[in-house]
C-alpha cells in the first residue's frame, strides 16, 4: 500500500528535521499549585508535527498552546484513529527537570500507533523533542512534593474522507499540564464496583494498547458505579469473573502466603491488560525487596514475591474471608498508587483492612519509593531521566 | 452529576431553537458522477450545533462546509467520545429528495450517544434539520440509478480536560458527500478472510453501537487481510469461531433447507452485532416473500425464511461441503448488498457458487428491491421518507 510505503520512507527522516521554536509573546500566569485540578490547566506551549503521505512528518514546531483545525470528515472524529501517552516531569534536587522511564512510553506509543494503522515515527527523536518542551516549560513544574508536570503526547489521524481505511494523514502533538497529587488530602482509599455487564477489554481486542478508544466505553459504567456510591469500576472478564483493571489503572493485591511471606499479585499481560509503566516499576521494586533494596518503612525480614496471576472475584472473596487479602491498590501514572477500601460485587462488599493513611504498608512503601525515584531523590536503575539535551 | 442534570434540562429545548442558515457565497462545481469516490467529495454546506453544559445545545446553523477548531485536550481526541450515523438521500421520481428509514438512524444515534455518555439531543428536531440540509444540498444528489447523497451525522465530545470523564461539551454536525454505487463495474464478489486473532466485538463490549471507536481496531487486521489477497475481514468471536460481521457490514447467508426452501440467516443482535438498518430491511423483505410481496425475479414458489442464528465457521464449512451454502453477502448503507465469492479460514477457502452478476438470485433480488424502495420507485411500509418540511 502507498500509505505504508511512504510512511516507511520517512520513518527515519524525523531526526534530520529541524525543530522550529516560536515562543509565546506573553506567558500565562501560573496558578497556585493547590488550586490545580488534574488535566485542566495547560502550559504556554505545545509541540506539533504533521504527517503527509508524500512528504512524511513535517518539521516539528514548539509554539503557543492553541486549537487544532480539522476537517469534519477526519479519521480522528469518524473512526477513532487516536493514540496517546501519559508521562510526568519532575524537578530533581539538582533543579533539572526529569522524566520517569520515558523510553517505555515511547515504545508503547509505537505499538499503539501500529495497532490503529497510524504512520510510524522516530521515538528517539520524539523523546528529544519532549525533553526540549519540558525544559522550555520547566517553570510550570511545581517544586512541591507530589506535584509534577503531566505530559500528554498524542497522535490523531487527520485523513479527511469517510471511507474506512488507515489514516495516511496525522498530527502528532504534545501538551503539558501541571498537576498536584491525585489525592489532595492524603491517601483516601477508593471504593470499587466490580462490573461484569460491561467489559473493558477482551482477548484479541485492544486493552493492551494505549488507545483513546479504550476510554469512551468506560464512562457510562463509571456513571452507574458512582450512582451506587462507588468511586471506580473494577473491570471483570469472562465466566470466571477475572479481574482486568481498575478504572484506568493496573490492579494489585497483597496476599499473605502460607509461609507468612507476602505475594504482590497483578494480572498477567495477556492482551487485555495495559502494560503500565508504574505496573512494571511496581513488579520490579517488589522483586528487588529485600535482596537488592529495602523499601521504605518495611522490615528487611518481610519477604515479597512479585506474581503475575489471573485473579478471579471468587478468589478475592475467598482470600478476604481467610483474612489473607491484606491490601489492594491500583497503580498508574496519574495516581502512582491508589489504595482500595472495598470492592462491591453482586450486592456485597469485600472490605480491605483499613489503614490510617489510606494505603497499607506495601502500597505506601511502593508509593514513597516510586515518587522518590521520580523526583530524583533515590537513584534506581536509571529510571529517572534528566532532560539534558546534548 | 451536574453534566446529566444540565443535559436533561435542555434535552427538549432543541425544538424551540431557530435554525440559522448562512449559505456559501460561491458554490462548488459538482464533479461528474462517474468520478466520485466514496466519502471524498463534500457538498457546500454542513449543519452544526454545539453543546455547553449550562446553556445546552446552541441554535443549529447551516453554513459553509469547513474545518472545526478544537482544543488539543478535547475528549474526542483523547478518549474517543465520538458517535456517527450513515444515511443516504435519493431523488425520487417526483424530483424530491428522500431518506431511507431515517428514524432508525436517529434512534440508534441516541443509543450510541448514551453509551459513551454524550449529551442527549432531540431526534425529531435533528431529523427535521437533516431534511432541511438535504433539501438545500439536493443539487448534489446524482440523478443516476445507484447514486445518492451519503449523509453523515456526527457527535464529538469537546470537553477540554485530560481527566477521564463524560464530555459535558459536544459538537453535533452533519456533512454530506455525493456517492456512486459501491461497485462501480457491476457487482464484483468480495473475498473474505475469517479473522480470529483480532476480535471486532465481544459480549459486554460496544459492537452493537455505532461508535467511531469500533472502526480503528479493524484497520490493521484489514491491512493484513489485503496482504493475503482478501478484500475484507470476516470477524469471528469465541472458541466456537462464530461469525459477527463482515468488514463494517452485517453478514448473511442463504442456505438450502431439507425441504428445498431457503433460509436467509444472519447472526442475532446479541450486543456484538450492529443493528443495521439494511440488516433490518433485509430480514423484513425476506419474511414478506412471497406472502406479502414477491421479490424481483424470484419465483413466488420460492419460500424464504428469515432466521437470526449464530453461525460458526464449522457450520459454514459443513454447509458448503453439502452444497447447501448457496449465497453469502454483506449488507450495509454504503454497499446495500455485497456478494461474497470466497471465505478464507485456516489456510483453506470456502468457495461460494459463482454468479454471473456477482450476486446470487436472493442477494440480487434484495439489492434491486431495497434500491427501488430507497429511490421511491417501489412503495413499502413508508420506508422512503420525502424531505418535505411542513
Amino acid at each position: 500500500m502507498a500509505v505504508n510505503g511512504s510512511a516507511k520512507q520517512v520513518e527515519h527522516q524525523v531526526s534530520d528535521l529541524d525543530l522550529k521554536v516560536n515562543l509565546s509573546e506573553t506567558l500565562k500566569e501560573i496558578p497556585p499549585p493547590e488550586t490545580l485540578t488534574f488535566g485542566q490547566t495547560m502550559t504556554d506551549h505545545m509541540l506539533i508535527s504533521t504527517f503527509h503521505p508524500s512528504t512524511g512528518w513535517s518539521d516539528p514546531e514548539i509554539k503557543s498552546y492553541g486549537p487544532l483545525s480539522l476537517d469534519p470528515a477526519s479519521s480522528c472524529f469518524q473512526y477513532s484513529t487516536n493514540v496517546f501517552e501519559g508521562m510526568k516531569a519532575y524537578i530533581g534536587p539538582d533543579g533539572k527537570p526529569r522524566l520517569f522511564r520515558p523510553t517505555l512510553n515511547m515504545a508503547r506509543m509505537t505499538r499503539s500507533a501500529g495497532r490503529v494503522a497510524l504512520p510510524p515515527f522516530d521515538t528517539d527523536e520524539l523523546l528529544k523533542l519532549i525533553k526540549k518542551l519540558v525544559q522550555l516549560e520547566s517553570r510550570w513544574i511545581p517544586r512541591t512534593k507530589g506535584y509534577s508536570l503531566y505530559v500528554r503526547p498524542t497522535i490523531i489521524g487527520s485523513r479527511a474522507t469517510l471511507s474506512v481505511g488507515p489514516s495516511d494523514h496525522a498530527i502528532l502533538y504534545v501538551i503539558c499540564s501541571p498537576t498536584g497529587p491525585y489525592f489532595r488530602t492524603g491517601h483516601k482509599p477508593v471504593s470499587l464496583l466490580a462490573v461484569d455487564e460491561h467489559v473493558r477489554s477482551w482477548p484479541g481486542g485492544t486493552g493492551g494498547y494505549k488507545l483513546a478508544l479504550n476510554y469512551a466505553p468506560t464512562l457510562m459504567p463509571q456513571q452507574l458505579a458512582a450512582k451506587l456510591g462507588y468511586d471506580q469500576c473494577l473491570w471483570l472478564l469472562g465466566e470466571d469473573k477475572r479481574v482486568t483493571e481498575v478504572g484506568a489503572m493496573n490492579f494489585f493485591v497483597v496476599v499473605k502466603r502460607d509461609d507468612g511471606d507476602l505475594d504482590v499479585i497483578t494480572p498477567p499481560l495477556d492482551g487485555t491488560i495495559l502494560p503500565g509503566v508504574t505496573r512494571d516499576s511496581t513488579l520490579a521494586l517488589v522483586a528487588a525487596h529485600p535482596s537488592r533494596t529495602v523499601l521504605p518503612n518495611l522490615p528487611a525480614s518481610t519477604k515479597l514475591y512479585a506474581r503475575e496471576h489471573q485473579l478471579t472475584m471468587h478468589e478475592l472473596a475467598e482470600l478476604a474471608q481467610q483474612d489473607r487479602l491484606l491490601e489492594a491498590f491500583g497503580v498508574g501514572t496519574a495516581a502512582v498508587v491508589a489504595g482500595v477500601g472495598r470492592i462491591g460485587f453482586q450486592g456485597k462488599d469485600i472490605n480491605l483492612p483499613p489503614h490510617e493513611s489510606g494505603l497499607g504498608p506495601i502500597g505506601r512503601a511502593l508509593y514513597d519509593r516510586i515518587v522518590d525515584i521520580q523526583e530524583g531523590k533515590f537513584e534506581w536503575e536509571g529510571w529517572s531521566v534528566v532532560c539534558d539535551l546534548e
